[in-house]
């Protein structure tokens, strides 16, 4: 069997599609089984397993269908895209995704799913712990090291879900209506950046409709822009369900359907009819040859052991840097190497480290708080002061943490929202923590006001009033499966937290601009926020958050100096910065840099925009220089009259900041723009011809004919006309001038169109 | 030629399209100049005249061309729609319509121009001023008063602009994006209330385009919706210039393009090769003879005068009742009758009383506040304050205002916004007030404590700080030519104030649900908000307002008693209240009536919405009945997916209130819905055949059949498959079953169809 293996993916390098029959195509188009593709034992053509991710292996112990999601082959857990993603460490992102390539070796997995980078568009979505920001931009620039790390080893990776899978309610039908614009700015960046420079073996089509169109029946976006304009090089496969129309689905571009339908019939007797072409066909199935063929080497290698202790301590770096330190009055944090520590809260002996849904890891090994602290030796009283489920609170647990916070001289109290909260499958109705918890913060924070709270939430929560009963707030997300040391170390100060946050905390759900439309109805959900998702509303319509996008805080101090903007062309720029820790402790600071739109703009644009960032250690009193290039897009709106990218001549603000709302520096510079002058027609109005270079030429002939006689004449001096002629278009010149009205729109085109001519 | 019109006019009844030629058919769909029908000497079908309204008549002595907007006959100046639609009193708005009625006929005038029942959407919309409110059923409650008073004088209204003209930047391009629930529920119910209600004789269609649509080209709005579902009887005109192509227009219903374009031999040539076809003229044709005859009656009468002074005494009472006392601490208001009165303020001597644009009228008499004073012989000492233009404060006037402010006993202080603020033509920028007017508030407020600030301006401004130097508050909009006498009446407690806001006052226009898509760019405007405009957003989500839609102040106090709802059928409901007037005054009360969403609702809707309301009159010490019908509507939301309202079963909430924020009573009722079960398909989900009464049989049925093997089992006990299954279509049971997935699909759908026919 072995040996068999290893022949056929030898010979697959070179068989080419041309040496299938049309059954044998249609068999590629669809899985083997629910977690393998499909396989050609005439041409020793493989089926590869693919399995589920994105935060390491789910696999399969049963490999006949999807139904069972408990019983799997245990894998490194590392944390979820809720606390990857504030680490702002796209190189310490590589390494779990190198590491996790590695663990597809050796469990012979060819492809994994994942990473998912579909925008946290409300943070109630079910799925926001699985995915990575509300910024396109952040999303982007950190998945990629997924991608990265695990093709490294020489597997493949998912891309998911594309696009526009922002929600659970509903999420196998519903229909997103999306503007194009809306769509270009904010939930195709990601996909984007990410095809471009990384090149994802494969992409997983969303469920959901988009604007009409099932994510598997969308050549729009499958093949238009994906590989035509993105030029993405690997296969399209399904989610799992999402294929309605296999015929529909291979003409849109959709490689791969999953789990299989058995309907591989269809497909043949649909390329006989003429239904798909034969060319279509032949593209589809020679994808699922080239991947196959791309896997070859490293599904052959025999005997590859990945090392467990060592993805555990990368599980545990990515989980340090995932904390983020919201807030730390009086220092609280770190504590004492010696201090009596009261840990409260069941979270400190029964995590929640990862969500649930496809995403759920078997872990290889598990080290809660309460293991660290044992492991450490250190002083500590537990109390577990409620439990998980929804039962009242319980009088003795409330008695025994109060005694515990009484005796201690500090409290790390450890509370969360109960996995039952956050999962795959559903959305969640509101972000309030669990009554019972913080009726007990309240009470321990009476006996005991040195309380640091670890909090364990797959996306933002209520943090109001409650967090006036903490001194201190460690934002410490699902952090899979050492989790529990990455706390104990930040708590103690061997970590020095230097995560921030991918997403806004509102004051209240009900602040979040896309409530009015969430979560839709009737199958059908409205984007009516538009670009406006997150800190791009709170920002611009100056709504107070909770906390804002972009925020974290260290034990260290950091002082950003000397900020240099400078074009570098007329659409680009580089900025360049001084950072220096002016503390006595080594530690991280992210130098974010935010865009804001040129001063006049043909479209509403948020007040400011993430375009780069760089996360910089320093050591205590070091200082180190920074420079961050933004390209063009970072000063491009999407233009739907002219279905382009735009940069428009203007002046632009460039803030060099540490979250959205604390700008260090704010520079302007002038850019001349990409020099794209949209030709003026009929339709144009007189206002809009005035304002061109040309326009302004023919107008002013114009003017001149008519005081001549030679034209209808322009009453120059009626405010009430002049008012109406600006916006109209120039088509309608009737409307105020007559007959002769037809005479003024002849040369005003004429005219406009003999001066661009003459350049 | 006074003969020749009546020989005419009486044979137009008898001439059928039938007697047309083609080219004279053609010529009847144009106007015959900017300001008259076509003419057909041959037959005597004169050609009427029409002008702009709609607060009064704007009948242009020059009448070629639309270009004199100043050059106009005096008529009766009413106070635009701003100050009608605070009135709430249909009766009050129908004697205005009768007096503009009766000055058409005397002006031998058939159409006039209005009303307009466009949606306030955003109050920096730069004809707010004209529009009613940002309410869809109060403005199609008031405004059809209008249309009923000057139709019952024999000649027409033009009920406009038909539809989504929401905003005047672009507005002769701009692509209103709007979803179909949101104009039926919000953009429509305006138009659709009075087209069935008063059949106004014409309606005319909106310069923009509607989803890709222009006003003049979109059959479904003029054709399916207006004609076929509303069964509107008259005929279509088009805005000024909103013609682009003579034949998409005729083909879409529109009977007449204004001003003529002067291309009937186009529209000839489209008949003769089949681009219009033989029907489609002659029913546009028709419709314009049958328009003339309709008019013949009031155009033939000779001599008619109306009454000048009368007109002035009805627009002094309509000016009285819009007016809104938004505040009066310490009763401030009403001053003593020998009160020494500073009245402070240019406003007073130059009033406001209308807004810039088509809507611009030569008033036959004007009263200004002192006008008004001085007739009374009141004690008071006027000094301007400032200038109405942008040069910088004097300090002589501010001296002036001071000194006059500190010797008398109260001060009138009259502010507002500058004529060139507000106009048709350009949207507003922002809702500050002049900030030498503000200032100068606040220095004579530190003068002289006893302010009452008399506000003019055409729609919402922002109120604070600045109202906290005013004890008490006015809002007097633009009052038309007896707005000063209003005031004054108002002031000195001649009129009870009795006007309630018909638009939400923000805080800061930031807060307004559209701003994120205000006001669009590139020829596009995204009406993402959806059905959340003006409180419908700020109730729902919370949102501080500095007034609430439906508030206004009175000298009297009343009480609300007694409120009872029954359900009248399983759709409809009737409100019974008393209202007392508790006070020693005589004044009105506006009962408000607002739905609450059913408890469950398959789309987000507002919390409540205005479904009815009714001003009553009460002496001092009276007590009267109200009873409010609540109609289906008043519980229906538009449903996309079934293309037509629907009434869920459920409990609704039924307020009484004072203003969409001052809820007297709520009673709750529960109705039993439309008896409307949409028909489960391969597309509806698990969840779905599980909640209707057939579907749920198919599922008990297939889940026994699965435990006695007969159909594949469905696992349960597996919470994940459990939760998956819910949401899938169950055309998709192969994603969880595999190649059986299908039987079980099919089993579903034929026994839920026996189910089903079995009743």
């Amino acid at each position: 069997m072995e040996n068999s293996m290893t022949n056929a993916a030898n010979d697959v390098n070179t068989i080419s599609v041309k040496d299938l029959t049309l059954e044998e195509k249609a068999s590629l188009t669809s899985g083997g089984d629910a977690w393998h593709f499909q396989k050609i034992d005439r041409l020793g053509v493989p089926g590869y397993m693919l399995t589920d991710g994105p935060h390491g292996l789910r696999k399969e112990n049963s490999e006949t269908a999807a139904l069972d999601m408990a019983n799997t082959v245990p894998a490194t857990c590392f944390p979820p895209a809720a606390g990857m993603s504030s680490t702002w460490n796209p190189d310490l992102v590589r390494e779990v995704g190198k590491a996790m390539g590695e663990e597809c070796v050796q469990e012979k997995v060819a492809v994994i799913l994942g990473p998912g980078v579909n925008i946290k568009r409300n943070p109630l979505g079910g799925r926001s712990f699985e995915y990575w920001s509300e910024d396109p931009y952040l999303a982007g620039h950190e998945a990629v090291g997924i991608v990265e790390g695990v093709q490294s080893q020489g597997v493949g990776t998912s891309l998911k879900h594309f696009a526009a899978n922002n929600q659970e309610t509903d999420r196998l039908r519903i229909n997103a209506r999306i503007t194009e614009r809306t769509l270009r700015e904010i939930y195709l960046p990601a996909f984007e950046h990410i095809v471009k420079t990384a090149q994802p073996w494969t992409v997983m089509c969303a469920y959901n409709r988009l604007n009409g169109v099932f994510g598997s029946e969308n050549r729009w976006l499958l093949t238009d822009v994906l590989r035509n304009e993105w030029g993405f090089k690997g296969i399209v496969m399904s989610d799992w369900g999402a294929v309605h129309d296999r015929a529909a689905a291979l003409n849109a571009g959709l490689n791969l359907e999953m789990p299989p339908s058995y309907t591989d019939d269809e497909v043949v007797i649909a390329v006989k009819n003429g239904a798909i072409s034969e060319e279509q066909i032949d593209m589809m199935a020679q994808g699922m040859l080239e991947l196959t063929a791309k896997a070859e080497e490293a599904m052959s290698r025999e005997g590859f052991v990945f090392d467990v202790d060592e993805h555990h301590r990368v599980a545990r770096r990515a989980a340090q840097e995932s904390i983020v330190l919201l807030k730390n009055e009086d220092k609280l944090l770190p504590f004492a190497p010696n201090a009596h520590v009261a840990v409260i809260g069941e979270f400190a002996r029964t995590p929640r480290y990862q969500g649930g849904g496809s995403s759920h890891i078997n872990p290889t090994k598990m080290t809660t708080i309460l293991d660290e602290l044992d492991e450490r030796g250190s002083h500590y009283t537990f109390a577990p002061g409620f439990t998980l489920d929804n039962s009242l609170q319980d009088a003795a647990l409330t008695q025994e943490a109060l005694e515990a916070a009484k005796s201690a001289d500090v409290v790390l109290f450890c509370m969360g929202l109960p996995e039952a909260e956050e999962s795959e499958g559903f959305d969640r109705t509101h972000l309030d923590m669990p009554a019972k918890q913080l009726e007990l913060l309240s009470y321990v924070a009476k006996v005991n006001s040195n309380v640091a709270v670890a909090l364990s939430n797959g996306s933002a929560v209520q943090m109001n009033p409650w967090q006036d009963d903490a001194k201190a707030v460690l934002e410490t997300w699902l952090l899979g499966q050492a989790g529990g040391s990455a706390v104990v170390d930040v708590v103690f100060g061997d970590a020095n937290p230097s995560g921030k946050l991918a997403q806004s905390f509102p004051l209240d759900i009900k602040d979040d601009p896309s409530m009015v439309n969430w979560p839709g109805g009737e199958q059908t959900v409205d984007y009516g926020e538009g670009v406006f998702v997150g800190y791009r509303y709170y920002d611009t319509f100056d709504v107070d958050v909770a906390y804002p996008f972009g925020f974290g805080l260290s034990y260290s101090t950091f002082d950003i100096l000397d900020v240099k903007v400078e074009a570098t062309s007329d659409t680009t720029a580089l900025v360049h910065a001084m950072v220096k820790n002016t503390s006595s402790v080594d530690g991280a600071q992210v130098v974010q840099v935010y865009v804001n739109p040129a001063d006049t703009t043909p479209v509403q644009r948020p007040v400011h925009e993430l375009k780069g960032f760089k996360k910089v250690f320093l050591k205590a009193g070091e200082l180190a220089e920074v420079e961050i290039g933004l390209d063009s897009r970072a000063f491009a709106y999407w233009s739907e009259k002219s279905n382009n990218w735009r940069v428009v001549k203007g002046t632009y603000g460039v803030e060099v900041a540490t979250s959205s709302r604390d700008i260090v520096s704010r520079e302007t510079i002038a850019l001349e723009g990409d020099h794209y002058y949209a030709p003026l027609n009929e339709w144009s109005n007189y206002g809009e011809f005035k304002a061109d270079l040309f326009g302004a030429k023919a107008v002013e002939h114009m003017i001149e004919l008519g005081r001549a006689g030679e034209l209808p004449a322009i009453p120059e001096d009626n405010l009430g006309v002049q008012m109406f002629l600006e916006s109209m278009p120039v088509n309608s010149m009737a409307v105020l001038f007559g007959k002769d009205g037809k005479k003024l729109t002849q040369f005003l085109l004429e005219d406009y169109a003999a001066e661009r001519a003459n350049g």
